[in-house]
This record gives C-alpha cells, structure tokens and sequence, in this order.
C-alpha cells in the first residue's frame, strides 16, 4: 500500500499516525520542513528523510539571488506500506506513481521498491541541477577571464548554492550507505539498485565539490586579475599623462616673463618649441609602446 | 529527585556533593564556568557538561563586538537524583521545570527524562541562534554585495562568533553519540530520543559549518570587489583628469612669451582655441564613454 | 575469450547482454559514459569502471581551454570471459591486445590477467599526462616568477584540469584496493600485479595533488607580485612626476605678471632659473635613486 | 622513589641508566632536548616526554620575537621508582614536589601518582599560556580593526607562535590517549585523574585552533581592510585634486597670449573668474561630499 | 650477506635476481628510479624503497631554484642477505657500513639491523635538511618583515621544496608504521629501534608541516603588507603633490592677462603671493604630518 502526502498539516499527519502506529519524533520531523537527509529505524518502520533540489531559472547570473530551490520528502517504510510525505514543488512523484502502477510486477516485490524509486528520482534530479549548474559556471568563467571587466557576485552567488546544494546531497551519501549495507528492512536486490543510486550520488558528490573548489581558486584568480587589470591601466594612464605633462613643463618655462630670455626673441624659437614637444611625445609614446605600458 | 542549582559556590557544591557522593573531579568540573561540552562515567553517577548559548541583541553588525554569548549547564545524573548547575542567564530551565512537574507520567521513566529535556532545550535555543545568525549573514551578504562601500568589519566579527558557537556545539556531537550508544545509564526510550535531540545537533553544525565557509568565501569576494571598486574609481578619476589636463596643456603653449607666434594675432585665434578645447574634451568624452570607463 | 568494443549502442550492448547474461544496471553503465571510476560485483561477473585521459597538445597555457581529455573503459569479467567497453579515443587497447596474444602463456592464467594489463596501460597513460602537466607548470611557473607581466589564466586553467583529472585518478584507488585485497575474482599473482600498478596510481596521485597545492600557491604569489610590481610602478612614475612638477611650478612663479619681480630684471635670471630647475631635477633624481624608486 | 634531574648531561644520565636498568634509546633521548611529547612503554619501564610551554613577557606584540618559549620533561615510571628529567626554565616542579612529599598518603598509591602531578601542572600551564594568547588577539584584533592603520607583523607573529604552541600540544593528545586507556602501567584511579588532564588539554587545542582559525580571518580581513583604506584614501585625494586642478585650467586659459580676449578687457573680468573658480570648487567639493568622497 | 648497488643497470639487475630470486616487480622497481617509499613483501622478501633528501647548498634563497634534491635507497631483505640499491649521491653508505662492520656484534642479530641503520641514516638526513629549511625560512621571515620591499619569490620557492619534501618523507611514515607493527620479518629488537626512527621521522613531517603553514600565511601577510606600503606611498607622494599643486594654482591666477588686477600693481604684491605661497605649504606639511602621511 502506498499513500503520498503534499505538505500536510499537524491534524492530517496525526489521522495517519494513528492508523500506521508510526513513531511520534518520525511524524514530527515528517510535518515541520527543513529536516536534514537521515535514515532512521523505529522498530519495524523504516524513516527516511530525503532533501530535494530544482534549478531556478534566470536569465543571467546576477540578475537572481537563488539559484536553487529546496523542500524534502519522508518516507515511512513498514513491512507491507509505504508513506510518502512531500513538502515543496520539487520532484513530484505522481508521473513515476503513474508509471510504477502500470507494471505491477514492479511493485510485486514489496513497498522497498517505493523507496529506491523515490531515491532513484531523487538522485536523477540532483544530476539535473548539477548539470545546469555547470553551465553557470562555464559562464561565469567566460565573464570572469574574458570579458571586459570582471564580476565578482556572480562567483560568490554560485559558491552560496552549491554550499546550499552539498547540505542536501551530502549528508545523504551517509544515509544511503546505511541502506545498502546488509539490513533487516531491505531485500538485497532493492538494496543492489540502491548501490546503483549511491554511485550516482557520489558522482554528483564529487562533481558538486569540484564545483566549490574551482569557484575559491576563480575568487583567488580573479583577485590576482583586477590587480593585473589596475597596474595595466596605471601604466597606460601613466603614459598618456606624461606625455601632457612634458609639453606644459616646456610651455611653462617660455611662459616666463624674464626680460633676458633669447629664444623668445628667434623668430622660429616657436615653431622649434613646437616640434621639441612633439618630438618628446613621440619618443614617449614610442618607448613606453616598447615597454608594453601602451 | 531533581535538584537545581545555578552558579552555586565551592561551599554550596561541597554540601552536595557529600550527600550525593559525587566524585571530586567532578564537582571541581561543576564549580568552575567555562567547561568543554563532554560525558564522564564516574562510577554510576553520569557526569554531563553542556554549553547553552544566546543570542546578544543588537541594532546592526557594527554596533556590537559581541553576538553570541555562552554559559554552562552541567548535569550530574544517579540512579534515583539527578542535580543541575546553571551558569550564566542563557537557556534558563525553571518554565521546563514547572511544565515537567505537571506531567508526572513524564518523569515515571526515571532521572534520565530530565537529561533529555536539558539536551533538547540547550540544542534548540542553539537553532534559535542560527536563525538570528542566518539574518545577520544576510544583512552582511547586502551591505558587502549591494552597499556604496564594503565594510569588512562585520564579516571577520560574524566569523568569530561562528567559531565562539563551533566551540559549544561541535564537541557536543561526540558526547551525545556517547549517550545514544547502548549504554548502562539511559534506557533505550530515553536514548531514541536523545537520538533526536542529536540530528538537530547535527542539522545546527552543518548550518554553522556552512556559515563559516561563506564567510570565508565573503572575505574573498570583498578584496576582489575592493580592487574592483578601486580599478572603477580610477578609471573614472583618470577621464576626468584627462579633460582637464587636455585644455591646461594648450593654454600652457599659449601662454608661452615668443614674439613670432601667428596664432596669437589672428582675430579669432583665442576663439578656435576655446572651440578646440571643447572639441578635445567632448571627443575624450565620448571615447571614455565608449570604453566603460565613465 | 576477450571481447572489445567500442562505443557500442543500446541494441549492440543489449545483444552481448543476453549472450554473457550481464546484470542490467552494468549493462546501463556500459552504454552511457561519463561514469566514475568503480568495481561493483554481479553475482560471479565483476564490473569494472576506469577513466582514460590523455592529454590535449597546445602550443601555450594560454591558447587552449582544454589541457586533458576524458573516456571510459568499462570492463566486463567473467570466469572465463572478458568483455571490454571504450569510449573516447584516449588510451587505444589494440596494440596491447596484439602483444598479449603473441604470448598465449600470459593469457593462461585466466581472464583476469586482461583486467590488469587494461587497468596497468590505464594508469601508465595518467603518468605520460602527469609528465606533461610537469612541463605546462614548469612553463607557467616561469611565465608567473620571471615574465614581464603576471597572467593569471594559465594559473587557473591547470587548476581546472588538475581538479578534472582527480575525478578520474582519486576514486580509482579506493576501487584498486578492492581489487588488491583477497577477493574471489582474481587469483593471488594478479593481485599482486595489481598492487604494483595501484603504488603507481598513489604516485600519480600524489603529484597531482602536489600540483593542486602548487597552483592556489602560486595564487597567492601571483596577487602578491602583482601588488609589489604596482607598488615599483607607482614609485617610479611618483619619481618622474616630481621632477616634472618641481620646474612647472617654479616656470609658473615667474610667469606671474606683477609689476615689480625684481628677478626678471636681472641679466641672467632666466638662466639662473634654468639651472635651478636643473639642479632640483638632478638632486630629486638622485634622491629617488637611492631610496630605490628609480 | 624519585629522582629529580634538570639538564643532565650524558655522564650523569649514564650513571642514572645503569643503575635503574633504562632502555638506551629512552636515555639518548633524554639526553637530546627538542624531543616530541609521547609516551614509549620499553619493558616495565614507561617514558613519557611532555613538552613545557612558558609565555615570554613582551610589552607590546610589536617588541618581541618570541611570545612562547618551550622546554621539556621526560619522565621514566618504573614500578618502584619515578625519574623527572626537565630541560628548560619553564614549569618548574620543585614546589610541587614539595607539596606532594607534605601529604604522604597522596604519594601512596605509587610513582605513577607524580607522572599526573607533572602532565597535570604542564597542562595548566599551557592553559595559562592560552590565556595571555587570548589578550594578545584581544589587543591584535583593536589594532587591526580601529586602529589608524593595519599593521600585519603581530598577526603573522601570533600564528608563529600559535603554530609552535600546537607543536607542544596537539601531539600529547595522542600520548594521553594511549596513558587513560586500560594499560598494565597505571592504577584506574591514576587514569581517571589523568581522562581530567586530558580534558583540559582538549580545551586548550580546540582554543589554540580557533586562534589559529582567527588569525587567517584576521589575515583575509587586513588585506580587504587595506584595499578598503587606499580606496577611500584614493577618492579623498582625488576630490581636493579636482579642486586645484580646475581653477589651473581657467588661470591657464586666461593666462594665453591672444591679441583679441575680449574678457580681458572687462573692467571686473578679474574678479567674474576669481567668483566662477570658487563657484566651482564648492559646487565639487559639494558634489564629492554628497557620494562620500570627503 | 650484504650487497651494496649504485644506480645498477637492467643487465646488473637481472643477474643479481636470478641469484637471489627476487620477484620480478620489485626488480623492475629497482632500476627505474622516482619511485615512492613503500614496503612490498614478495614471499620471504621485504622490499623497501626508501626516498633520500640533500639540501643543495645555495648563497640566498633568490639565487637557486633547487633546495632540495632528491634520490632513492632500495633495500632487498631475505632471511641471510641484504641487497641495498640507491640512486642520486644522497646519503651515502659506505661509511655507515664500515663502522658497522667493524662491530661484528651488531651485524649478528641479522641482515635486518642493516635495514634499521639506512632508515635511521635516511631519516637523520631528513633531519638536517629540516634545520637547513628552518634556518631559510628565518631568512625569508626577516626579509618579508623587516626589509625594504616584500620579495615573494623566495617564498614561493621554499613552499614548492618543502611540498616536494613531503612527497618523500609522509609516505615513508605508512611504510614505517607497517614495519614497527608485529611481523614475520623483524625481530622484536630491531622493531623498537625502528620505532624510534618512525618517532623521528613524525617529528621530521610535524615540523614540515608546520613550515607548509607558516609559507602560507606568509604569503597572505606579504599580500597585505604590500597593500599597507602602496597605502603609505601613496599618501607620502599625495603630501608632497599637494604642496606642489597649491603654489601652481595661485601662480597660474596671477599669471592671467586680465588688464585690471590690482594686486598686480601693488608695491609688495609678488612677495606677499610668494608668502602666502610658503605659508600654505607649510600648514599642508604640518597638517600631513600630524595625521602620519608624512
């Protein structure tokens, strides 16, 4: 037998406990949300807390501050039922209800086979937000290393959910290592699919860690970058100045009002100035061209 | 029998301990404020130290160089007694005390109800103060990604007082797993429950865990926004500057004294120039426009 | 009997299914790739997952994205078959498998004398990349501590493919030592061999890893250097500044217009002027010089 | 019995050796100072080597080079006999001898009695060492985040010292570990009293860890700090630039020598500029005080 | 039997296996050099490959980019004979074996001392270059703290020697620990004095360790200083351009042609402006003084 629950209350939650004769601290973290992934026995009964992920969509990295969505499903596994309870849009099981359903063998070997399908669906979906997420993160490194100036909230926004990804997915790995290990409530070729799905688990694991060290080694590179960037424009700023400060420095002297000045008095002494100043600006610019400054 | 105290001095302690024969260590421990989070066996008598902590109200991250402040709750449990020693005001225990008296079926079990009840509460008033932490990060998340300037300050004060936390709470996992296991002091009802109390615990690390990599990851993301800021300022300041050394520059030349310089007689010389001046300055202008950098 | 394929389909996978009986979750493996790196038993077939890499040839750090490539060789082992699954072009098997069948004597021993010969030219493949990877760090190294300019992307681009090469390397070991420890898949002699190519698996690994340091590291210089060769730069464009400054300023003293400025009367004024302009320069200059800002 | 030795040299420690049977390698080490805290079981003979830690007065965190000074114990607990060898001025045991040898019946249950007294009053001065630790980051974290300027040297210099610390402490951890658990050497009594040394030291490596902790934040804080104080500096110098640089350019433009300036002919043309290069300096310094540059 | 090799070629090799029937891999081991310390036992064999360190010998840590360098001792260990092999000119011994030699008594235990005497020569050589390390590290310290300018180079020079020391000396630490634990090929004797060796060797990568974390934050507190020196220069030359802007800006005011300047005509007018000219610089002085930009 197989009953799923969205979100429901303290009163619904109770109606069912009382039937299933399930364990008051289970059907307490089964009604408040936010509970962390867990397997739990209590006699008979077998409580999972599973917690699920989906992408949110945006147009661009900085234009939204969540990238992915949280809310857990509770499964209660006793000898001959199985309770699911969702909390949140993420994952919804009734198509792969629809579809389990309509191949009663599937179902024959007992409600385990709910679990490892969940879990399975579970998993699939965290696979889904890891992959999109690494198009998030080739486009923040195009934007970090390529693009004209560098952005540094979208880095730290990523960081933040994959933070917020690893509380979901990791403390799972524990859990599911619990189930495939020999135990009283699972046959062993539930428990071999459940391998399957812990495998898939320990890719997004490793992908999601990845993740998190290239994004501190892109914070690292990208504080190395603007220093790069600030001494580039330093030098070119620099160049530029100095070859308008050269000419006012010149422009100043025969400026001057000494009565005893003779170049004031050649009658090309201006147009000698003029070309003494080009020529500097020149030399400048080709020298600091030589240099890499412009 | 339940007996509380709260910050009792060496005198008082050593009354107790004569009639209860508690081991000497122990009441050592009991006395003096600022324990580490353990369980100790001496003899039947079970000796437990928890650290309670509160939350410091205060207007902004700035105000305050204190969020987080810290007491002890240590717990010595017999077979039939079980005493309490309070320090400091956080996560006082009399409104329990009252709501347990009323319920005498509770307390059937034996002494050890009542180290549950202490574990439960001291863990959830730490979950009441990572909420309150939670808001301040995302107080500080706005202030350093969308404020006018970054102001490091509250971030390396958040990361001490989530270091301040860790030293309550992380060593308090270990001892708790302690009490979980089979052992002699606690029957198992009492044990699946402190079982509870130990996943909140455990929900409470990973969440303060993560607070402290984001603020890791924040330190970083602020320098490289700083150079950011910095490498934007200059730009701008150097386009301005640009338009205003252009202008000084070729007024500078003619201000120059040569007797021979043409321009100076022609009838409009002085116009063209005050056009050639705007011209110049529109034309950086527009280019520094193009190039982001104004 | 050893049976290769290469980048099979569903149909072509699901036909050599049916013929060696392969569990369907291997099966499924078998066909998609992008797999980590796993033994898993089925019954009597092991299930074996590696990662090939090779590396991308590029003439500079900086002219590529992609320093190493992945694949996957998956391999089937039966009593007395083996089946071997490759994707990806990296670490070709023919050549190996020609070798191997002029000496029948090395194949006597048995299937399992296959896995080893794949998983040994697997991990030599990582070495021959790890000497690459050697080379490019050499190169970056020197382009980072000697260069006229620090570039931070080579920095950050080896990172990426030293991460992406630990996801191949780093869990083959753990699934190694499954194989090395007693099992009843393999007969005593392989296992042996097996050890000797997991001691080369842990020297690859270890250089990795080294790199791995080495590279946030050099992080960290870089943004130090960077600050240090800014700071050279500001103190000699201050230096040069100043002793453009000094003469501007005095040139514009004495081209104020006051009536009475007994010095521009004076025969030699102007050339008095000039060589204290001089003089400052040179002393500014000298001065400079010796505090190392020039 | 027992034998108090400081500094001995190897004459002596020979004699010593030969008349209470110890192992030569237990005796060349103690001999040779710098030795690492553990704890090596030769025969009947136990050794234990403790390193002692003293704070060394400094005025000032600037001052001084060295902010803990280390020495240390070895200890030989035979059956019969106890032998403290102590290198170094730190943690004298004379007083605490005498107060032992004051109260026979403490000396009673035999020599392992002194090797709690010594790990127990090396223990308490590490936590006094911690506790002078805790003002210096007191003083260090007011001088990095109010001071007029961030001075890095006593950050680096306190994780010196916070590192050596840890070279003294978090190795006799383990040493501890092996000396409380059920061993042939020591009474049960001595290993309750020493699980208590044992706690304490666990208290002062987890404080001596969040130093450590604190120090790095302290360290990423400072650089974003001084990024922050230059990016503040930079915009204040830049305003009262803007302030000088624009009545230059006007003084400039009317300092040209054109025959044709119909400005300069005006009777209070003088007096209109000197009123539009005030206008302008206040309407910029008012401009730049409302955006926070002054 | 002892027999001592030195960079043996494949033919050298091959003979001296078929005389002692060594296995295969650990001769192929042998011959090909950069292997990684292990312990290998093939049947009655111990095979042992041991790393060797030398500190190359350098007159400033800017002037070489080899601190380290490094080679390999393999130790072949029967029941009756002891085959040593080493690579590179590190640790020489020859010496080593004729002392031994001379005391016939030290050789009877069995060819197993030999082992302990080129472990415990391997180690002490380890030793050596950690006090040649410790002695550049001081000097780096003093440079980075107390010189003129920050060099970072030394800095990142010594982090990758001391991650390459590491590569010999941390597996080396399994390798022993496999060899002092209960096994058929050591007597108990030669195991105690192996342990001594392994109790060197921890202290070797304790203090390695420690030098890998002070290079680290050394690195960031050279990052920050760098910042607080550009800070301070950038003031200072801020100071010195105020004093040189303010005096420009008034010259350039009297410079301007207006025909009605009555300062102009004053008597005293050009030295009242060359007053007022010293007066402003010098309250800028001592106003940039009294705030330390000066």
């Amino acid at each position: 037998m197989w009953l799923g629950l969205h979100s429901p209350d303290d009163a619904q939650m109770a109606a069912v406990a009382t039937v299933f004769d399930l364990h008051e601290l289970a059907v307490e973290d089964a009604v408040v949300a936010h509970q962390r992934p867990k397997v739990e026995a209590y006699g008979d009964t077998l409580f999972v807390v599973l917690r699920t992920l989906a992408y949110v969509d945006h147009a661009s990295m900085a234009e939204t501050a969540e990238v992915v969505s949280t809310g857990e499903i509770m499964i209660f596994l006793g000898a001959d039922y199985v309770i699911t309870v969702r909390h949140g849009e993420q994952t919804e099981l009734a198509t792969m209800r629809h579809r389990m359903e309509e191949v009663p063998s599937a179902l024959a070997v007992g409600p385990s086979v709910v679990l490892h399908a969940v879990a399975d669906r579970v998993v699939d979906a965290y696979l889904a937000v890891v992959d999109e997420m690494d198009t998030d993160l080739a486009e923040i490194e195009t934007t970090v290393f390529t693009g004209p100036t560098v952005d540094i909230d979208p880095v730290y926004l990523l960081k933040r959910e994959v933070i917020e990804f690893r509380r979901a997915s990791t403390p799972l790995a524990a859990a599911l290592a619990r189930l495939t290990a020999p135990n009283p409530w699972l046959p062993d070729e539930v428990r071999t699919y459940l391998r399957d799905v812990s495998d898939h688990l320990t890719t997004v694991n490793d992908r999601v860690m990845d993740y998190d060290n290239l994004l501190s080694s892109m914070l690292d590179a990208a504080t190395a970058k603007v220093g790069i960037q600030q001494n580039t424009d330093m030098r070119m700023i620099t160049a530029w100045a100095a070859m308008a400060v050269a000419p006012t420095m010149i422009a100043g002297i025969y400026g001057m009002n000494f009565e005893n000045m003779p170049e004031l008095h050649w009658r090309y002494g201006y147009f000698v100035v003029l070309g003494l100043m080009a020529t500097i600006c020149f030399t400048l610019w080709r020298t600091f061209r030589k240099h890499g400054w412009l």
